[in-house]
């Protein structure tokens, strides 16, 4: 699950960083959308948890946050166009919310939940620091908007959790479930594909 | 106490159902918009109150919040337009108001706390989730610029406390507070009464 | 430790009522404006330490805020108009923001945190109560694009915890510090020196 983990804090740096620098804010605010996108989820998590943020004891995600800007601003990430930048932003934005989905429900599971608490413990992971950065720079929060995005982290921490009521643990298990629900998330984004409305 | 936590529940789960309807988000959003208000305030309570959210073990809500929705599909409720949409919403929103308000202060007493820390308590378990639901919408929270909203949490929470520190205690008290509540935050709303401005 | 804490909510507690004023709330509006300005940061920094917010139990910072708001009324803060206006809130919110940092960064210090997470709780205690404050009345919280705001913050808790480092405590490290990070905000907003943007 770690390695989940480090995936899931890279892809949302970059995102965060692509969204601070298409808002114009300066360095700094840059740096705290992708700080909070990458580290606010797990901070709620921690705090639903009942327990101090284990960043402030174990600040390796920080330096995998750093290490993603940095990268960021030496491909120059941030002079990409129009498109190609809206590509590269969903791309790494769907990595991240699947990654922490499925982080966030093992938590959850190994903490004895029971389904509300899973889906709602992955759901906040995955989620909760990109709503937190919509709200800063008040957009409304897209997941409520568009494409199945939030169904996608829904039906993955579901899925996990169905599997280990089944006894199916593993690398294998998480790494098929990350790969299914990352292709349900971006072909349904480019065939525009939309929940009903009531 | 119990009682008053289910049915205020169920009226906010109502109120969320309109609002999501009435901003147009497709199923999931509305879904989130009512989880969010029935539950949100509730979440909000534990997490201040050093404990793990009850509902994560306890899934009791989230079946009263699916029934209420279902319910408020069934009869159709989101074809009802305009003045009387918006009447049930109000109603709706007052019953999940003062219920959630009582049912928070009341765990404050028990905690122990204090005059402000009871009124906290219950303004937050009543008002938490809306004010997430209404920053989520972009929506300036309502309690800050219309009727006597949040006053009326502060009032109920406030007599509760003053009640127990004469040692009056259970459900009259309590359905007493809850009718005047209502009967305060409906007629204000009417006669579409407002604290001075400074 | 302590003085820097009470002289943090009187601040706050004028810039929020300043803001309150300005956006024309109701009375409840105003004083929830300032109430959340001046104790939010303290609640989100308890929750991040997990425990229950010290308010709860020791009400004496609520004694503070009423009695700043009560000298503001005397005062007639609100019938001061344009320039001046703007003045009172900027020193009045520079003040408050200096005062939290350090105040938070020593309890984080306390609790043997990393830089990080002494950052974090320093930042989060400061700047927590601004950003929901204004998120809640709609603005972009203004950290994110306007002087150097945040900088500070983070720059004297980290000043404070590298002081910790070499064994330098006491009243005159922290007011030294507190004098330091006021100049550098005051005169960083009248030059209205920015970060550059990536």
């Amino acid at each position: 699950m770690d390695w989940l983990f480090l995936v899931g804090t890279a892809a949302f740096s970059v995102s965060g960083y692509l969204l601070g620098v298409k808002k114009r804010f300066d360095m700094l605010g840059v740096l705290i959308v992708a700080l909070l996108t990458a580290i606010g989820g797990g901070v709620i998590r921690d705090v639903l948890l009942n327990r101090i943020p284990i960043i402030f004891f174990d600040a390796s995600s920080v330096w995998v946050i750093c290490a993603a800007l940095l990268a960021s601003w030496a491909v120059s990430l941030h002079k990409v166009y129009g498109a190609t930048m809206h590509r590269v932003f969903i791309v790494a934005d769907s990595v991240g919310l699947i990654a922490f989905s499925l982080a966030g429900a093992d938590l959850g599971i190994d903490y004895g939940f029971n389904l509300f608490g899973v889906l709602f413990v992955g759901f906040v992971t995955a989620i909760g620091g990109g709503i937190v950065r919509d709200m800063m720079v008040n957009d409304v929060p897209f997941i409520l908007h568009k494409d199945v995005y939030g169904t996608v982290s829904i039906l993955v921490a579901g899925l996990l959790y169905a599997a280990h009521g089944q006894g199916w643990q593993g690398p294998a298990v998480v790494w098929g479930l990350f790969s299914l629900g990352l292709a349900i998330r971006l072909v349904a984004h480019w065939r525009d594909f939309r929940l009903p409305q009531v």
